[in-house]
């Protein structure tokens, strides 16, 4: 459904268009790597991140938090971010244009614009700094993920939630890292919304009872390590299951890369996913195993999330750094213990980006962008028509959207211009539904239903339109739910 | 039901330990001003924050946008919090203790806490500043209010969001103020979130069609510029319609000030806000009225919202240092106009606050707290209790549980314990339907559910405990909804 066309700026332009995405401080010519949801794009981040919740949070097992953007300064010292969260600003010596370069690049890589060569510009922390405190400031830190905070009040949330090992916990949060070079509209930004969550495992415990088969039949396009140690990008199809049989990743590791593309594929996105194993070379010291979860962008593929096998690092660091013990008491094995973390991380600004790109269609034959979102994600579920706007239309139209709104649907009134109008309007907005009142509904107490990508139209009764909302909602197609009609509304 | 007893340092310990809020970076000691949302703290934030999206933003003349914490710097130069967003801080040359004092308060006002005098300290700006970029640094600055992006982002989602006036623009966000003297548990934060909106009205349109009988009876509770002149503190009782008659506020400004009365009704806290009209000489120049929404927390009667009119001030004050046209073609008048504004303001943590204000109490016959959140806003709707935790009653149990979270509600599910000590856990929790699978369910089918506030408990059929939960969130009581049992479940 997506047009092979679609270029980023085609879809940054629409985004400030429909009102989904604009440039913050627009007036005053933009500010590199910072941007605005606008009142489309708030409802569907919403979505996505109530999604999120709903998806990972929502469970015995897990537990959220929302901690503060400013922390004690010691919390980044203690997680090596004031050490080395830092990248390398080069400029082309040709074409003259500024990136960045991770610091294992440097030397190593020509200008990805025009193969000229880098000069180095210097070594810059990607953390932001500011001053708290007026009569005597401490410097600290904008959080560069939201992590951290989880180790942090990793024993005050175990204790206070009740929780056994293994359990996790998950945040979804502003972060803020002062980018070289922001690029690639909201991919690459200064401030961006992370969504993750840290599972706590006994150390020793290698072996998952929720990694079950639907889980080891999930499918991976997988760019393994051999292969990128040759130098080469070829994708093998290969499953959940075979990875944790050739020792790639153990099975509390899987199960957690499993759910994640499990949620990708509920969101309409697995079939454009493919997992970077990293290499050897690339592993932090502490991890045996990391996998990026790169998504096709216009632009290329690049990471929507990522999942870490991160051991006992943090909890250890902080440990250090505290002096504080943050261990827990293992009913199973009577041991006390400081746990192992699996951590599965999504880039939610990423993820909105992801659904706009699949979801975007320039119809021709329609002669309009059509937003093929998922009913439950797009920005309004439901618009409702009066067909002139007048009368008795307007009133039964204006008691739906009430109603519909009770229900905490996202609902358009539309009475502006042609039926045929409002239904491109929304159709651009991704509205999967509309509802149109005509003469016909002050008779007969029916209405018409549209549905967005096959302009298919069944008319239901009025006193039956929440339900049938509540199911398209819930997957199921429209035309099933009413009597199909031609187009009595055009 | 409030404990008249509470203190802020009971509610602080209580919020700890059930895991509402926790000091942010507490095993470093703590961070001031900084807070972290615990497990039940979350799901309580973000069901206050969707209520008023829902309440505020779900209406036709409604748009929401969510901005960027950072923004051009010059946002902050036109808004003028560059120049004079500052507090005094001073030191009581008696008992030593640090505080601020507003601008207009110096050598005007002695210790709090001693009565000593005050020495200056200096002033100081409550904007936190950063440095943007690598190669060539900006400064910048953390928002200190959201109300700026809506002012900024005006144009852009009047167009794309087709809106004319009257119409609002609202947002809910992070915000950080470098407090001099951050006090009283998350009252007074350097980091915190607002929920607020921008108004935008014809400059001439005084008279509002949405103010009605309903809006013009909501009752104030009033402590008027004029009382406050003579020094006294005494409340008025009055009406939002009487107070439009005496002239302290136009129509528009009326309207908003009742539905923001209206809301904290609905979140049954309207019996304890206070309106304080701002006097004449605290009123910035372009303000032709303000007010403060105070609640009376344990600590004393203070801010938990605000509504000010603030005319054309903001747009205008973009206007000039943005050269942009940041006016809207009124269709009614055929005019084009820069609108002036109303600015309805709360302090989401503060209202949490006041929630669990509210929702506390230690009953001593129960020897437990009680925590009487509304059913909609409680971080969990449902408990649900095998009685056993073994065989068929826990499949059950597990079974219903994943049916309750299908329908978007928070659900615990508890088998530890007494079933006394598990129902004490969620009165502590505020959830309040606690639901047990006991050995007659598995052959009645039917299942016991007990009211946090009243103890008692109805017997329903497992096919119908979604409906009964949906019902009891909606407002309707427990005990009407199913067989009333004397104490079935011990």
């Amino acid at each position: 459904m997506v047009s092979s066309a679609l270029t980023i700026d085609e879809l940054a332009q629409f985004c400030k268009r429909k009102g989904f995405i604009f440039r913050s401080s627009d007036i005053y010519g933009g500010f590199s790597g910072f941007w605005d949801y606008g009142p489309l794009g708030v409802e569907l981040f919403q979505n996505v991140k109530r999604d999120f919740w709903k998806w990972f949070v929502a469970r015995d097992d897990m537990a959220g938090i929302e901690a503060s953007v400013i922390s004690h300064p010691t919390t980044w010292q203690a997680s090596g971010h004031v050490a080395s969260f830092s990248d390398v600003a080069v400029v082309c010596t040709k074409c003259k244009q500024a990136t960045k370069l991770d610091k294992s690049e440097v030397g190593k890589v020509n200008c990805s614009a025009c193969g000229g060569k880098y000069e180095v510009q210097g070594e810059f922390s990607l953390m932001f700094k500011t001053n708290v405190g007026a009569l005597k400031p401490t410097e600290a830190y904008l959080r560069g993920e939201t992590a951290q905070a989880m180790f942090m009040d990793f024993k005050l949330v175990q204790e206070t939630a009740r929780k056994q090992l293994p359990f996790g916990i998950a945040q979804v949060g502003r972060c803020f890292r002062n980018e070289i070079a922001p690029r690639d509209f909201i991919f690459r930004c200064r401030e961006f919304t992370i969504g993750e969550f840290e599972f706590f495992i006994h150390p020793d415990e290698k072996t998952c009872a929720l990694l079950d088969a639907g889980h080891k039949k999930v499918k991976v396009r997988l760019l393994d390590a051999e292969t990128q140690v040759k130098g080469k990008e070829t994708l093998k199809e290969t499953t959940i299951g075979a990875m944790v049989k050739e020792g790639r990743l153990d099975e509390w590791h899987a199960y957690w890369l499993a759910e994640q593309l499990l949620w990708f594929d509920s969101l309409g996105l697995a079939e454009k996913i493919k997992i970077r194993e990293h290499m050897k070379t690339e592993l932090s010291h502490y991890s045996s195993a990391t996998f990026d979860l790169d998504f096709e962008y216009p632009f290329g593929s690049n990471e929507v999330g990522g999942n870490a096998n991160r051991g006992q690092y943090d909890l250890g660091q902080h440990v250090q750094f505290s002096k504080q013990k943050l261990e827990v008491f293992d009913e199973k094995t009577k041991q006390k213990v400081v746990p192992r973390v699996i951590e599965p991380t999504f880039g939610m600004d990423r993820i909105v980006m992801a659904l706009l790109c699949n979801a975007y269609e320039h119809d021709v034959k329609r002669d309009n962008v059509i937003l093929h979102l998922p009913a439950y994600l797009a920005p309004a579920q439901v618009a409702v028509f009066p067909l002139t706007g007048k009368g008795k239309e307007e009133k039964i139209a204006r008691a739906l959207v009430k109603e519909l709104r009770a229900e905490g649907w996202g609902v358009v009134y539309d009475e502006s211009g042609s039926i045929g109008k409002r239904y491109a309007r929304q159709d651009e907005s991704g509205t999967p539904l509309c509802i149109t009142i005509d003469p016909e509904s002050e008779k007969t107490d029916n209405v018409t239903i549209r549905d967005r990508d096959s302009t298919k139209q069944v008319v239901v009764e009025l006193g039956g339109v929440v339900e049938v909302v509540r199911k398209v909602i819930r997957g199921e197609k429209l035309v099933t739910l009413g009597k199909n009609v031609e187009t009595r509304v055009k």
